[in-house]
Formats: structure tokens, sequence, C-alpha cells
């Protein structure tokens, strides 16, 4: 049986995971593919602790160099994540005319265009299906399954931290700073927890996904980035109350000449499937012309889930190789010569449904003066409640907005902040997808 | 551009919106294969009637032998549905050399096993994204995206009729009858329903989805079927009580040296994902054992949604034929000498939970008896509900049990119904999936 040599950067979690299937699942592997995928050689700066599977001391080397210049490795995984390392190992990998596969999402995010041309240069391939949402098909799915259809919207929950931790808040009412403690004992929360809460890492797979789904290069500053840091127990609880849960949502919309990017909390509503993804559980759901809309749901992290994902690619690129054929999908979706510029909408341009609320001194023509603030921004309010006074000078005011402009929004609440009745900022969550399935923002 | 030509056999519904998808977004599949599909042929015993969509009148023929003998064509797409001109006019397609795409379950699930025997011998590819759950890519990610695992279940709700009638009943009250009326009049179902409501197309799909998960051959004989016909507003209503909706799902499970294969209506607890995917919508569950549960939602039927997944295969082909390649993945998910025989169970030796609904007279000790005549089986009790004494002589009793073997469930049912102090048959309805994630039967 002909054999296929893989060679694997980085022996954590993932290199881990995808070390025991190649070795577990060997021969349902060999059956997927008539050849046998062999793991030539894992490297690591420490190839002497014990991770839990069996390998072949031998293959175990220190030297990355090693793994992308030896003639015999067919395709390099990259699996150590970074962008300085894991960048010159990619390319290296690329020039010597081996195949890669990784799930480095920053890397693909920041980097992509460089690595994407080197490729295609070098006529290799680059599987990346591990580095958004991590066993849900969505790569190849936007690639291929459904390259028939004009994209209209793609949106996911994408961080499984975040999504751990609202969902955390939601059903103990833990405060944030705890809900993040308990994340970190489960392994979910790196002790830098930074790129996870502030919303970044699901920009980068946004930013992956959105030039995938409509064929355009996209630039992360573009990307509008809100994190989790200040979502409340107190907010979850309102937004049950008006029939929201509170989800970070990536957010991407072809609007005709434009495009919208962003990452922020959004209210979901019960009935709308996004509502019901918990835990560390990811969700994308993909709106096209012919498809309407379509949704995937699966473990977005962890060992075997994202193992399983790298793996699909080896599959892949395996098949290529037995085909004697390469980039026979176009790299990044659409033929180099169709991908186009297309602008990024500013935040300020976007439309969307509010909800606020706000701290105010409990007395008579308190809401009338917020209220005519919002209407002088022409900002239509569809309900406003006030909670019941407690024998406390100041209460909260929570207003659910109609669709309204971002910019217009922004001023109004800057206006509602300097009123000496208010006290302390207002809390804005953006509203989305009234409802399964018409998905419209 | 190069140029690949398409002959289309059968010019309804999803045939309409393949010509339909084929021009109107021409330029946006060309954009992703690198060569343009041409419309060579659309072969239909009409072709007067005005379809609503633009077509050169000059590729219409009434003559299927024109399309599959045609040294032009290069994939040939039959929609006609059916066993027998299509087994003709497919086999004949790929004895000519010609790449095929179909729509028709019933078709591969009865005589699917000549089909790709003749494919492999001829050296083409055969799509068939399109005959299971329209534009869900299950075929795909079995067969790529999730390859790496072995897979322990698939099941879903794939057929969107029963779907929907079983949602009208649910939200309306509406009695079977009405509810299909209604489902007739949406176009939903056809004037003869017994196909879709008896559970024959769930079993058809879930045929090709076993074959595919396990690597195995199935007859369609041996799964066990049963349809919607007799599912009340009264049961639905328990249920709802009891914390479930009624879907008929198509359930397959691998258990070790045997296989599962069923479908059947299901209570699902309201937790679970199956429970919130309502009208006519489709969704499937996979588990296997890297990724756990990986679920997919989407559109099962219908014109466009079907036309996706048709033309997802075409560009899949053309892609192939751009490389120079064919069957570069197995057509069948494995590769043929790892294809098993695999026994299918009994539906005596599954187990499962049930729900039972009695009626009978309302006097003490009858409770004792019909609980006495399970308990003799090993049928253990976990609820019981015996509605309030409405100067009925009858009253409904709701029984709700553990696991129980089918085999002694059928026995003590047939023992109760024996009974002079129950009045007709009792009702029985199966109970799945405890919740996500475990998604245990």
């Amino acid at each position: 049986m002909r054999q296929i040599n893989v060679g694997i950067i980085g022996f954590g979690t993932v290199g881990t995971g995808v070390v025991k299937l190649l070795t577990e699942s060997r021969e349902l592997i060999s059956s997927r593919i008539g050849a046998e995928l062999h793991i030539k050689y894992v490297a690591d700066l420490d190839i002497e602790r014990d991770r839990g599977v069996k390998i072949d001391k031998s293959v175990l080397v220190t030297d990355i160099d090693t793994v992308v210049s030896d003639p015999c490795v067919d395709i390099v995984v990259e699996l150590i994540g970074g962008e300085t390392i894991a960048k010159t190992a990619i390319m290296k990998a690329i020039e010597n005319g081996k195949h890669v596969v990784t799930a480095n999402k920053a890397l693909l995010a920041g980097a992509g265009k460089d690595i994407f041309s080197a490729a295609a240069r070098a006529k290799v391939d680059v599987g990346f299906e591990a580095s958004v949402a991590g066993c849900i098909p969505i790569i190849k799915s936007i690639k291929e399954s459904l390259s028939a259809n004009h994209i209209h919207s793609v949106s996911g929950i994408l961080n499984g931290t975040c999504n751990y931790i609202l969902t955390k808040i939601t059903s103990e009412g833990t405060v944030f700073s705890q809900a993040l403690e308990a994340a970190q004992k489960k392994g979910y929360a790196e002790a830098d927890p930074t790129l996870d809460i502030e919303g970044i890492d699901a920009a980068h797979k946004l930013a992956i996904l959105t030039a995938l789904a409509y064929g355009m290069t996209i630039n992360l500053d573009d990307i509008y980035v809100e994190g989790i840091k200040d979502i409340t127990p107190e907010d979850i609880k309102h937004a049950e109350h008006l029939g929201y849960r509170v989800k970070l949502l990536a957010i991407s919309k072809f609007v005709g000449d434009a495009v919208e990017a962003r990452v922020h909390p959004t209210m979901i509503p019960f009935d709308n499937l996004f509502a019901s993804v918990n835990d560390s559980v990811n969700a994308v759901n993909v709106n096209g012309d012919a498809i309407g809309d379509m949704f995937f749901v699966g473990k977005g992290a962890g060992m075997m889930p994202t193992a399983s994902a790298v793996v699909s690619d080896l599959i892949d690129i395996s098949r290529n190789i037995l085909s004697c054929t390469s980039q026979r999908v176009p790299l990044l979706s659409y033929c180099d010569e169709s991908i186009k510029t297309i602008p990024v909408l500013p935040m300020d341009e976007i439309l969307s449904r509010y909800y606020f609320r706000f701290t105010a001194v409990d007395r008579p023509g308190v809401l009338s003066t917020i209220s005519g603030i919002l209407g002088s921004y022409g900002i239509s309010i569809k309900s406003v409640q006030q909670a019941e006074d407690k024998n406390e000078r100041h209460v909260p005011i929570v207003i659910v907005t109609g669709p309204a402009r971002e910019a217009d929004v922004k001023q109004a609440i800057t206006d509602i902040n300097k009123l000496p009745i208010t006290n302390g900022k207002a809390v804005l969550i953006r509203i989305g997808i009234e409802s399964w399935p018409e998905n419209s923002f």
C-alpha cells in the first residue's frame, strides 16, 4: 500500500490528537484513502514528555528544519500557533514543494495572502479546515458543497471559550470573572484569555470565512470587534425576560457593494437555533440564494474534534496526491482572477436593533428625557422597562429599539450619558437574527 | 474558457431549478471552477410548457438516448425519479463513459449496487448529494470531512413532508388527515403521499447514509419502517406535557458487530436540537469517535435547495475533469475492498424507552394490572399519568418506560390489549435522544 509521509510540527494538544487519530484509526483512514498516512516526524521543543499516545520515539525531533526539508515528507502539519516561527516553517515547506495543513487562524487571517500566493506558485495545497470552528466542516462546505450559491451572510458562534462563559453566566448568574475562572479550570480558556474574551480569535475566524464566502481579500483591522468582558448577569437576566439569549456572534453580510464584518455580543431570540447552542459548542449559519439557511453545530475546539478536522485535510490532500493533482479546488474558494476587493462597511453605517440599559434617578420626566433624545436621532423605541422602586435612588431603565444606524445610536448614548439624571455609562447590546429561517439581522 | 457539457434528464421542479441556477449563476459558478458548465441538453416528455426559466429552445429534446449517447456530453444529470427509465438512462450514460449526478434516492437505495459497480468499471463519478436531505452537505461530509471518524450513529429528520405535518399537528392540534391536506396544498406532499407518510422515503435516505457511514452494503428490507399516519393530536399533547416533541426520525447506529437501522415516530426531549427543527426543514446528526456530535440543519427539499446540491456535484465532478481524475474519493466513501457485510439488528432486539397510551376503564386495580404485566416482562416504568375522570367510562393512561427490549414490549402490549379492562389498541411511540450532546438513544 502506498505510503504518504506526514511531518507534524507541534506536539501540544492538537498535535497529540492528530498522532492519536493517525495511530489508533490507521486502518479506517487507509480504507478511506487506499493509502497509508505515515507519521514521518513530530517536531517539538519538548520531546521527552509523555503525551499519553503511542509513538515511535525515532520520529521525534526538536528541529523544524528537518521536517520542512526532508524530501520524503509529502505533507507538513503546522500546529505550533503564533505568527513568526509558524510562518517561517510553512513558507519553507511550501518552497520545498510540500503540501501544508494548519489550524493557525491568527496566521491565516494576518498573513494568509503571503501563504496562499506562495502555495499557488508552488502548486501545493493548503488545508485549513481546523482553523475555524473545530470539526464543523465549514471551510469545505463554503468551498465545495455550497459553491453554487451567492452567499448573503455567514455568521457564527466561533469561540467556545466565550460561549462557555456566557452559558455559565446565563445558567448560574455568576459574574464574568468567576465564569472565566471556571473556563480556565476546565481548560477552555488560556492563562492569558485576551484573544478569546476580547473577540479577537472570533475575528480571525470571521476574516477567513468572509474571504472564502464572497471571494474577497479582507483586512483584519476592518473587522469591528467587541468582546464579552462587560457582559453582566443583570443584562443577561433582562435579555431572558425579553426573550433573548446573549451570544458572542461573528457576523459577515454581503450588502450589495460592501460587506459587513463584525464580532460582538448579540441578543438572539429564543426560537433561533443559535440561542440553543450552549457551553463550548460552536455553530455557523450560511445564508445563500439557493439554499436559504444552512446551519451547522459541532465542537469548535478540543483535542479530538480539532484533530478530526486536521486529518480530514490530510485525507483530502492524500486523495489529491494519489490522483496526481493539486489545487483541484481553488485555495481560496474562488479562482485567483475572480477574487475581488470589496469594501468593509464602517461600523457607524450598520443597521441593527439595540438593547440599552440606563441607570437613572427614579423621578418623573426621566423616561421622557431619554426617549426624547433617542427620538431626536430617529431611533424608534419598541419597548421600555423600568425596574420597580426598591427604595434605591437609581433604577435601571431597559429600552429595546427598532432598526437604527450605529452612528446615531452612539451619538444618542453620548448625549444621554452626559445627563445629570443618569448614573454611569449606558449599556448597549446589539440584537440580531429575528427568527429561523428568515435570519435577518 | 473550457466548457463542460451537461445533459439534464427531467425538466420538472428540480430540473428547472438546476437550469435556473446554471443560467442565473453562470458567472459565479465559472469563478469557482475556472470552466463553464454548459447546458447541452434538457430532456423531457413535455418540452413545450413554459417552466419560467430562460432556456435556449434548441437544447430541449424528448429523447433520453440523445443525452446519454452524444459524445459531447460530459455529465448526465438524472432527475426523472422512478426506478426503471431512470436506471436504464444512468446505466447507458455510465457505459458511454459519462459521469452521472442523480437525486434519485429510491433508485440508489434499491439498485445502488449495480450503478456503483458499473461506475467503478467505467471509471466515472456518480454524484448523489441531492438524494439525501436536500442542500445539507451530508454525503460529502461523511465521505470527506468526517472521514477520520469511526461513525457511531447517523440520525436525521430526513422527510420534510412528515416534519411539516407533525409540526402542523403540534402547533395547531389538527388531525393527521387535515395536516396532510395542508401539506398537499403547500406543495410539500404528492397527490399520492404514501412514500413520504409511511416513512419509505426516509428509509431510502437512511439506507444511503448507513452504507456510507459504516462502509457496508444494506438491504432496504432490513430497515424497520413505521410512518406517521397514526400520530394523533392527543399523543402529541401528552408528549408536550412530558417534555417531548414527536418527529419522524431515521436512526442508524453501529452497535459493535451489527447495525441498527430504523425509521419511526420518535419522542425527542425539548432540549435536543432535533426538537427545534420544524416545518419542512431537515436535520442530520452524525456521532463519531473524534468529533462527538455534529449537527446539520437545512432545507431538505424544494426547487432551489435541491438544485444547489445537484450543482455542487456538477462543480465537484467538473473539478475532477479539469484535474484529469475521477473517483478521487471512493464512490461509496470506503475503498471497494474495505466494504463489509454487517448484519442489521432485527427490530425485536433493539433497546429503547417507550411511551404507551392505553385506554382503560376508570376503576381501581387497572393500573396495577397493567404495570404488573409490564413488570413481568422486565419493563420498568418511569412515570404513569392517568387523566382526570371526566365522567367518561374510559380514561387514557400514559406510561413512560425505562430502557426495554422491543420484543418484550410487543409481548406485553399484546397481553395488555387482550385485557377486558382496556379498550382498543394501545399506542406505542419510541422515545429517543436523551440530550445534546450525549445523543444516546
